[in-house]
């Protein structure tokens, strides 16, 4: 959500000499992206969306993502994708910064998704792992369950401080995930964060999605359950089961789930809270002076964990099959 | 710098539905203008800045804005024209804030000027104070010599933290250009915040000047030296007197300045300084918890006033005539 690195006119003219896009003709940074800094370039030929990437991005897995965006556009999923240099490469370096160039997607991010919107995304998640199941390279998720424990001890200390008790309901829900995480499930590329924001609309119809940032390979049923967490709740945590019914609807009609991944779902969906709990809880707490980014509250994941915790099967997410 | 206010979806629905301009293609926040939100707009007739005022702007004073950047345009100058709802108004509503849809202009500005840039822009200045010259509104320069004194008072007590002796600095400043302010300069609109961000280039051309949110009635020449602080030092604070007499010409070029302009100019450079300093030191001793903008360094503005101390007529600026 910020502008972390100036890219100067001097900056951009050397970085866009390697490129045959015309001359430039606007360049502005935009609010979007937690993790990179993205400017909106316009040049004769085109409008692209210019990331530096910062230091929470690993450099070695860029190829991984830029690979992903062009093999996911190859079997019709809309998506960005990467511009290549005149030397064919789609990685180069701008302000001391690796960065990319790659094509602008028209579409609006919806604030408050209607029961159509989760349709229409639950069935998008299915196509995309759908297209994924070809793709060669895979990433291990670091952020997934055996990574968890890790996250957390950079915030144990603290948690109190967010609220009474928050660090013991954390302890413990690591040692139910650790346990019972299921294992086995159908695998392949998942997107990991397809949160409203990284979801375009455009005339009512799903446009396109973008940042593939945190796409790795895991489980297809978790990434469902992260979205189900990020689209089917409402501004005060309460769990829209209509929503949910819609989602899950939209991504079974596009990539049926097995009966192991339903009765896992209860279990990926508190995996899925705690996850975006742990990363906002440590955000959180270390927010440097002179921050340009708003932490997220982490207290929505922790009333959405508690929902979760009282589920009892996928049916009350509305799964009807 | 930043999106101080967040425009969801829903709230631009609303807010388009009384204009004739299409349906939206995409909405991003961009990180442009210390004072305001404003987001870069596409719609199915064109691209669009959306500027949301945020409290630093007098509601009072939107009026006067929009009609100069239509007067302007009027008479040639390239900048930003309000777009009228159907109802004939520019100014509206939108997520709580007055907001306004201006065109987009195309263009970079640059980072580091060359004289030729200076000397475009001193051009471009004089065509604006010509170019509103019967602009029929006036608006009084609220950060003018009146205006010092109480700008002062809400830093005085904390300047010395920024670097020993300021204050008195400044207190000395603020005296002897009380004493020898001049009156009777010509006067009229003037941009009053000419700085590299607000002046676009394409092709190595000027082609647009943004950001009328400081414009007011006070001297000319006043102007000229608030784009001689901001186009002419280097980065070290040294001044370049190419770059000067590169401005100084170009200004004269379009509207030749009186002797009497020139002969304070000395005196205008040093307020002018003191300006920035003084507006930079509050903003750098009140950056509030959790703010989204990096405050400018008011140190620049004192190494720059030093210089204006021990400048003895504009022939040290790079006058000849």
């Amino acid at each position: 959500m910020a502008v972390y690195t100036e890219v100067t006119d001097e900056d951009l003219a050397l970085f866009l000499s390697a490129y045959d896009l015309g001359s430039v003709l606007s360049l502005k940074g935009i609010a979007e992206g937690v993790e990179n800094t993205n400017y909106l370039l316009r040049t004769q030929t085109g409008t692209f969306i210019l990331t530096l990437y910062e230091k929470r991005v690993n450099e070695a897995d860029l190829p991984f993502f830029l690979r992903l965006m062009e093999h996911l556009a190859s079997r019709g999923l809309v998506c960005p994708q990467p511009v290549k240099a005149r030397d064919g490469q789609a990685l180069g370096r701008i302000a001391g910064r690796p960065a990319v160039l790659v094509t602008f997607l028209e579409g609006m991010s919806v604030r408050r998704p209607s029961s159509a919107h989760c349709e229409m995304v639950g069935a998008a998640l299915a196509h995309l792992h759908a297209a994924g199941s070809d793709f060669p390279m895979r990433r291990d998720n670091t952020l997934s369950v055996h990574g968890w424990s890790a996250l957390f001890a950079g915030g144990r200390d603290r948690a109190n401080e967010i609220a009474p008790g928050l660090s013991t309901l954390i302890e413990q829900e690591l040692a139910v995930l650790g346990e019972f995480w299921p294992q086995d499930l159908p695998q392949g590329i998942i997107h990991a964060d397809l949160f409203p924001d990284n979801v375009f609309f455009l005339g009512g119809q799903l446009s396109g999605l973008i940042d593939f940032y945190f796409a790795c390979t895991d489980a297809f049923a978790y990434d469902a359950a992260i979205c189900l967490n990020a689209w089917c709740f409402e501004p005060d945590a309460s769990f829209n089961v209509t929503k949910g019914r819609a989602f899950l609807a939209g991504y079974a009609r596009v990539r049926p789930l097995s009966d192991a991944e339903i009765a896992a779902f209860p279990v990926l969906a508190r995996g899925a809270a705690l996850r975006f709990l742990l990363t906002r809880l440590v955000d959180w707490l270390n927010v440097p002076p002179g921050a340009m980014v708003r932490p997220k509250d982490p207290m929505e994941y922790v009333k959405k964990l508690r929902f979760h915790q009282r589920v009892t099967s996928a049916r009350d997410y509305g799964w009807l099959a």
